[in-house]
């Protein structure tokens, strides 16, 4: 059985989305899809719209086979990070391919950008510390250090967001010579960040929007999706009372920095360089996450990067508790949110030749990741009123979902 | 000019307060009223009704000159520690005497209670351990260990509660050989713990319990409580949208016990004893604070002491913060938070002997102790809208109180 990786946040799970699953198949030739998903909190630093349980359902409805948890400490990071653990897991459970979507489209010129890469590493590495001793964010900071070395957008836009993962995602697999084959799809002509919902195949982004701005899920935005996504973000919301979006959980961010001292403020993940006294300083005039992202943000300090480290918060992630966690090798642990009776044939097939601990359900001793991993859990529910809140955490402790085909 | 002090909570102020502040000044005959009253926690672990400004306008409106903050380390306490941060800040400040209302009502039996305990302190004090170590809670203990040294319930029962703060006062007087008159006056027979409103003078926890019940000021209560406490309650919930009460920090404590480490936990002050376990433990299920408190409490770790930790947790207040503080002596400053005219010719007059630093503004740097005042206030008003927060928040940035008489 050959099987092919995606790696997904499917927030929530969407028509381009079954689409890239479908050209997925058809250009890896595989018979089982296995999808590694943010859970509750996503790479660019936010909420995700409903839980990884019913995301995770609904994408199984929709072709995927396999769905796996990206942990935590690699979910919410840069995306050399985030591709670092889901790239990793995705070998460890043998996949054939690894399949995603990019603006560009084009696999050899990922190809060619790595090479490039790997003949001048030391230039690169170079240009790129002087651009973000200047003060420049990341993503432009590197693009600076790939023109640097030839690599012009001509070839491949190494500043657009789905290219930015995918090279990351082939950097993963050759750097650790993993006989995985990288292919890619060119996405559809909607944008990552368009706003607004034009046609069947919309992004995420434009489709949280529609939802949020109207409190519900409207015409509009439900032939974006298929019929499963419908029925779950509806399931989730009778039980929840709720959709989650960073302005649900102000009043908690918000109390949380304003009880922490500044040491205990530096200590979070992502803190440096003295930004715990303006994340303190701003936090007595916001009344919003908007308002208080837009007072904090600089060049250097984006609104995701600013996400990411809201989440880190939020969550009270330690430097001490995570940073020695992201590199290790192999990946402690691979957890199984969901699969269907295809991936259940595809893992008794393939068991013995997968050398780390498959998860069927939570435990809270293995590994101090699951302790982040349960603690990422109780923020994210922590806005649900009590009684939601306990049932649906319940969940987080069972077995993984089964989907019948 | 002589000066009466009083130790207070005013959890409102009602009509027993009035008559105490007209009996005290008949028996001290002081010429300046000063009462030290707890902020925005009180002793038995609650977060007062109302913030410590509109509480202390509505004791200023009443008869009171000078109300002092009694500061956050000493107030959320037990008796001894509480009784100590207030009888130094009101001897730093002069007063002649200090007077406390009781059930026993006489003062002799007070000093001859002191004079036994001082002879047989050794025993009284193993005593004491002995019960603590089979599991009592610290005022039970504290009854068998009186009663071993011969002091029994007939001459004063230090089980009451106001009988064990006034003696906890006359203890802290004598121990320190402050040159302050202790008196005291019986209390009406509205006892502390009445829960129902029987007459114009009534216990403080049957107000708040008529106004919790009734979500707002009825016919009933206003009776009980001078015009001025009225106006402040009713000036407060407009400005606020809410009165405190505990309840309404459920969410905001859940979140952050279900996001913290057993070893942070462990750092909060009055967590021992393996205490972390439980409280993480309880929290899972736990859908408010009643039915929290309730599954933790037992003998040993009364509601009162569980009240008083779960503010330590809300606040993020540390052992480490905490503790080399409290028996600091003298006290570091004296906070006004509000005056009258006569009790600003008092502090004219008496200025020069005063040691300690009188603050009329908040400052933040001169104390570590200022800092968990803030803490303190900043998650007090958590739980507000942003705008009233904001708005609340700046009276704790500015001036005090100043009422004309």
């Amino acid at each position: 059985m050959k099987a092919c990786g995606l790696i997904v946040e499917y927030n929530p799970f969407h028509n381009g989305h079954r689409y890239h699953i479908e050209k997925a198949k058809e250009a890896s030739k595989a018979d089982c899809m296995i999808a590694i998903m943010s859970g509750s909190f996503l790479q660019r630093g936010e909420p995700a719209i409903i839980d990884k349980f019913h995301r995770a359902k609904a994408a199984l409805e929709a072709g995927v086979d396999i769905v796996l948890e990206l942990p935590f400490v690699y979910a919410v990071q840069n995306s050399d990070i985030f591709a670092n653990g889901a790239v990793k897991s995705l070998h460890e459970i043998g996949v054939n391919s690894i399949c995603f979507g990019s603006e560009s489209g084009n696999i050899s010129f990922f190809l060619h950008a790595y090479e490039k890469y790997k003949e001048k590493e030391p230039f690169y590495k170079e240009t790129l510390r002087k651009m973000l001793d200047q003060g420049l964010s990341f993503p432009e900071a590197s693009r600076y250090a790939y023109e640097s070395i030839g690599l012009t957008a001509n070839e491949i836009d190494l500043s657009q967001p789905n290219n930015i993962l995918g090279y990351s995602y082939v950097k993963t697999i050759l750097d650790n010579q993993f006989q995985v084959e990288p292919l890619t799809i060119k996405r559809t002509k909607n944008n990552y960040h368009d706003e607004e919902i034009t046609n069947p195949i919309a992004s995420a982004t434009s489709i949280r929007k529609e939802i949020f701005t109207n409190r519900r899920i409207t015409e509009k935005v439900s032939i974006t999706m298929p019929e499963g996504t419908n029925q779950q973000l509806k399931t989730y919301k009778e039980k929840s009372t709720t959709l989650h979006e960073w302005e649900g959980y102000f009043p908690l961010l918000h109390y949380r920095v304003m009880t922490m001292s500044h040491e205990e403020l530096a200590g979070i993940h992502g803190i440096n360089e003295g930004l715990e006294y303006r994340i303190k300083k701003t936090a007595k005039q916001a009344t919003s996450i908007n308002e208080w992202i837009e007072m904090i943000k600089t060049k250097r300090y984006t609104r995701t990067r600013l996400q990411r480290i809201f989440v880190h918060i939020l969550t009270n992630t330690k430097k001490n508790d995570i940073e020695k966690l992201i590199n290790k090798t192999p990946v402690p642990y691979i957890r199984i949110l969901g699969i269907t009776k295809t991936g259940q044939n595809y893992l008794n097939m393939n068991k013995k030749t997968i050398d780390v601990p498959l998860l069927f359900r939570f435990n809270r001793n293995p590994h101090p990741m699951m302790e982040l991993e349960e603690n990422a859990s109780n923020a994210y529910y922590s806005i649900l009123p009590p009684h939601s809140r306990k049932m649906l955490f319940k969940q987080e402790l069972g077995s993984p979902i089964i989907v019948k085909e």
